[in-house]
């Protein structure tokens, strides 16, 4: 078993690195704060024996030696940067853990036959860089290392160039490391695992998703002086469009998600109506089928609404990821960890992206996942037991050992 | 009548200050454009031989003197301030043309027995220091000067400070001047007149104004990991009651306008559920009762809605009017001059507030007004014809002799 207090010690360590100002975390990547965790992160494994690669994304991965010198490593990892209010365990969890589990090798001195290399993988959160899980989509083939290179923040600054200032462009070409299999471990970011008072999620799949941007065009006019029926009311239109996707969502339960979380108005003066609405619906399932026929709907609904206000209305999809099966051999290894260890489990998908959605495209890959308070993340009051933490990480341990190979 | 062209011309020159960014204008209040507005407007005026007062507030009342040493002035104006984003005619039409009668009157030699009194009010529009009206408003005992003078910009700068910066701080009291009549001349801000093909808006009455500020607070949560059923979704509630008012609205018709402006959502991130969604709801009608009916039903729909979905819900009253009926007198004399000059109009009911509302509680009050192309207005492509503007300066000019009386 891993050493829960020692784990909880390195967690509180990092978060002094980029504090927020509500208790959480602002180590948003390439920052100054990113440089510094990484650094940190960087002696311990240097501490722990590891050996460090570098990818031009500016991924880490930190190797410790299997018995076997044609075994491909188990890789185990997840991510050090952080939401501009970010919390403390939100992928640093993972990475942790991993760095965790490798201590505890050390100290019971057991060789595996695989290698086994602990990933901090660069831009997951994509706050600062959008999209999110940036260097693990490139790793995968998903993105292309100049699409990557060329995303821009608010001011700005490319990824390339970020990089750079912060001395973190690596030798390795992204993508070119083969692995036996990936590990992450990362808290739930939802409420059910607390709900459903289980310690250890056994995450089976990971939702697709789709975001539509809708830009809809109204005609800027004065809510005093432009009547009810000379209006062409773009806020109307959202605000329809809001409780279509509702209807369309629950239509489509179980197990389907869909919201809105970003929405601007033009001009946003109290006594205009607006010219421009834009807003990103965010829709997520499992079922392909299902999750297309949604975004389907979706475009066809509102192109209705809108037309019936003689509101012009563009669809941009700004985000996509299919669902995710994780692998069978991989999720019974971490279900069977979670029984022989006693802890309490249940099967669950994922609800958010993470990298393991994009290693599972070049790897056999899983994740396990632990509860966190009233599923609060991306929020500087996430919050997780040391309790659950350990949990996790035993099973992580375990599961990552018996396809290391001892 | 007026000399079209002069007045124009004045028009053209005032828009030379403080040029937006696409054709219109951004001279926000007590700014340097502002200053460099009213130096303009000072210039023209001691040109026309006009006598300058200034109060505390730094109204300006530039005046024409009278016959009769007992008789007190017609007051005639609007303002000299834009929106950051305003046009060239909001305003600035209503001041010009009563320099343009002035210097017509002088032209031609008639003497009044009534002084006339230009006036340029400040900070009507309220885009920098809310609320709109802020000097008419002080002066007719609406609010207090200490209020106006702590009203704070978006950088934290003061009504005050701002005032004394740019050293129009005047020595009058606010509203110790007493008014025989008081006439404003604006842009209709509307679509009404050009939609009906008339050139003069006899204005009969103002709307009056509920603005109601919603603060729905939601769960923020992650929009893939939370599952529907553990939604507290404050943007789907937003959506309801954006419907609701729309609702509300149409079912007070004729004559009643509702709709929303301003939407703020936070943390406005694409994969978050909002914590917290404000907007503002602007209410009017003509209709006291029906008013106070539409706030009431908006108020306690509004709650039913939140309740449901169990989001928080405060609301606050952010701006508020009573409904205005002009002078009966003096809107005869606005009709009567239109019948006379041959110009086609209607009556109609100023949609926006303006600060002949104010006016309107100190002495007989009226507007007269013109069409503008499309409606717009607050926006830079705010548009008139030069013949819409002569028209209702023609107007301007027959209904204050009649009552200045020569
Ligand atoms: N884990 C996480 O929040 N990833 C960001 C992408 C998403 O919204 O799922
Ligand atoms: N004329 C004008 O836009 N006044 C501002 C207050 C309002 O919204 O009516």
């Amino acid at each position: 078993r891993v050493d829960g207090d020692r784990l909880w010690q390195s967690l509180m360590d990092m978060a002094k690195i980029g504090p927020g100002v509500a208790g959480g975390n602002n180590r948003q990547t390439l920052t100054d704060e990113d440089a510094e965790g990484r650094a940190l992160f960087k002696q311990w494994c240097d501490d722990a024996g590891l050996t460090m690669g570098v990818d031009k994304m500016g991924s880490m991965f930190m190797t410790r030696p299997g018995t076997d010198p044609d075994a491909l490593p188990v890789y185990v990892g997840s991510h050090l940067d952080t939401q501009p209010t970010g919390g403390k365990y939100d992928g640093v969890l993972g990475v942790l853990s991993a760095l965790e589990l490798v201590r505890m090798l050390n100290d019971a001195d057991i060789k595996t036959k695989h290698p086994i290399c602990v990933v901090n993988w660069a831009n997951e959160e994509g706050g600062r860089f959008s999209p999110p899980m940036l260097a693990s989509g490139v790793f995968a083939g998903v993105h292309s290392l100049d699409y990557a290179y060329g995303r821009k923040d608010l001011e700005g600054k490319t990824y390339g160039e970020e990089l750079k200032r912060i001395d973190w462009v690596g030798e390795e070409e992204v993508g070119a490391r083969k692995m036996h299999a990936y590990f992450e471990y990362h808290i739930e970011q939802g409420p059910i695992l607390e709900a459903e008072e289980k310690e250890i999620g056994v995450v089976t799949h990971c939702q697709g998703l789709w975001w539509l941007e809708f830009t809809l065009t109204g005609k800027e006019a004065h809510t005093g002086s432009t009547p009810m029926a000379m209006r062409v009311n773009a806020g109307l239109a959202m605000a329809r469009i809001f409780e279509m996707v509702q209807e369309v969502t629950m239509a489509a339960q179980p197990n389907a998600v869909g919201g809105v979380g970003q929405v601007t108005f033009s001009p946003n003066s109290r006594n205009v109506l607006p010219g421009t609405v834009t807003f990103t619906v965010d829709i997520r399932t499992v079922d392909i089928e299902k999750l297309n026929g949604m975004r389907d709907a979706i475009k066809e609904k509102a192109a209705v609404i809108c037309e019936e206000l003689g509101v012009g209305c563009s669809v941009e999809q700004v985000g996509q990821f299919d669902p995710v099966t994780f692998d069978p051999t991989l999720v019974d290894r971490v279900r069977n960890a979670a029984i022989d260890l006693g802890y309490s489990h249940m099967d669950i998908v994922s609800g958010a992206g993470h990298d393991a959605c994009w290693a599972a495209k070049v790897a056999p890959a899983t994740m396990i996942m632990c509860p966190c308070v009233d599923g609060l993340s991306h929020n500087e009051a996430e919050d997780i037991s040391k309790e659950w933490a350990t949990a996790g990480a035993d099973v992580l341990l375990q599961a990552v050992l018996e396809t290391a190979e001892i």
